[in-house]
């Protein structure tokens, strides 16, 4: 690999299929994005992402560089094989099962393509720029729409044996809690995900609890984790124990985290970090108030520092990682 | 290193030290064990040791064989750290609160000594020989006075940034629950550790529940782990009540370990799990009701097969692999 390497990062979420061309440093040297549309199937998918990676190479800024092309990354949602390059099943794609995207996508484009899921894409980008940086060890936590995560030991991304580890939205935080729509009880992913909070917001005032947010649905307005944050921080009751609960199944989860992984930092991003310190203060106090006390040193929680641009850079370094062969 | 190579692994526990020496195979040539005698401080337990690894290397079935020993592993409760070679604090080990002991315990024998906790050792042992054969990442629960645990990611230990991963005893299962010793509410260890399951009986009888242990009690009997399954087993309702909830918690913890470490095997050992099936049925019926079911594979979860020689052939492996260097 020369160091005028480049690579090309593809995040491919259910909404948007977002690519960048990456030099060694993490720079973005240009972006390119289409929305997803699968009513073409597989092929039709194969066709957007070879226009963007055609269209990256042919930005006006750097025409010359196509030949420092050395490998393009793909993130998907999961479940998936990165070893077989294929996705199991995933609710947002729907039509994808089974298909062999990684090697499909590698014959369109005639260059290597190495494949993960998307929280561990979003792993290897904060480790390497973000919020990670540094930290041979990390756990990264994107709260989201569901909660995704990776893990990284030692440098190294963790797969597990049927490739299913660091799937810690489903960790169970609340036993016999409330169930989640994979099939368990008390998931990380019911009590944090920016979705989970709006819900059980909404639900709250469903059931009649009074709360500022009223109004705004009055309006037409869609509740959001962001409207549950800022009512909270307002005093709202309804909004501020819905908030403190996502927060002390967090620190749960941390303190789950510690014990298994044991990592320098726990990077956490995704919409419910854009509350900032109202979340990091929050869950670091109830972190500190549940953890044992038998050991002095504990991993720092740190906010994520790459955005949506995680996956996509992440996906970059896997390809620079897999060497282009 | 020779396929003569032979090295001693020796498990230091709060009661005995028991030492063996073991070939490459993994068979035990020769044991020796003494009482744990901390009245004489860190020198007196030094000389212990050494006149153990003496008593093995002279033993009469062997010796000529000394010249073969490359080796010698120490496992030992912690917290600790293996890379600097010390115990932080251990309340079964007082006095030895950062003793360098695998330095002096080298210098005194002349020879290299490798160095982790028991849980580790434990794991190790039994992926070399026991449960674990053959699976490359498993992870190992010894449910005793407390719950030891170890990790084996692609066959190697997993420390963590802090050297204190893998200490799974201290998983929370069940969010603000039953305060641990540690510090924290509701860890693994308060539930399914044999002292946690006898103690619960206890404290049931004691509180005037019926039960059919309140004789036993009478008789001056102390109350273990095998007496509350065994009664739980003969339709005994707050022992069964015991045993179930013991169950339904380290099935969380088997969830939690799908979702951390996703490994091949779960490996179950200790005093609980003398009560054989009727501790996996009743564990693995709980993963099977608690799990989710976006994935088709799982982890096995099975019983330790090397019991109390785990710890002691994990420190002769560990020696092993340490390569006598």
């Amino acid at each position: 690999m020369t160091d005028r390497a480049l690579t090309i990062g593809i995040d491919l979420g259910g909404t948007f299929i977002k690519a960048g061309l990456v030099d060694g440093e993490g720079a973005i040297l240009s972006r390119a994005s289409v929305a997803t549309d699968l009513s073409r199937g597989p092929a039709g998918l194969l066709a957007d992402m070879a226009g963007l990676v055609k269209a990256l190479l042919g930005s006006p800024g750097d025409p010359g560089r196509r030949n420092d092309l050395i490998a393009v990354g793909l993130g998907s949602p999961g479940p998936l094989s990165p070893s077989r390059g294929l996705i199991y099943k995933c609710a947002n794609l729907p039509g994808l099962e089974g298909f062999a995207i990684r090697d499909e996508l590698g014959e369109k484009l005639g260059m290597p393509v190495a494949f993960d899921n998307d929280g561990n894409m979003a792993a290897l980008g904060e480790s390497w720029l973000g919020g990670g940086r540094g930290a041979g060890d990390m756990v990264m936590l994107t709260l989201g729409t569901g909660v995704g995560a990776g893990v990284i030991v030692d440098g190294v991304l963790l797969h597990g044996h049927f490739e299913n580890a660091a799937e810690l939205g489903h960790m169970i935080v609340q036993a016999g809690g409330l169930p989640c729509t994979c099939g368990q009880s008390g998931c990380l992913e019911r009590y944090c995900s920016a979705s989970s909070v709006a819900r059980r917001a909404k639900e709250a005032l469903g059931e009649g609890r009074s709360s500022r947010l009223t109004e705004l649905v009055a309006e037409g307005e869609e509740i959001t984790s962001e409207h549950v944050a800022r009512a909270a921080r307002e005093g709202d009751t309804v909004c501020h124990q819905i908030w403190d609960e996502a927060c002390v199944c967090l620190a749960v989860a941390c303190v789950n985290i510690q014990h298994t992984f044991n990592p320098a930092r726990i990077v956490i991003g995704g919409g419910m970090s854009a509350a900032g310190d109202f979340l990091f203060d929050c869950v670091r106090g109830h972190f500190e108030r549940q953890r044992w006390s038998l050991a002095e040193d504990f991993p720092k929680i740190v906010p994520a520092e790459l955005g949506n641009d995680a996956g996509m850079l992440g996906a970059a370094k896997l390809a620079r990682d897999s060497g282009g062969g």
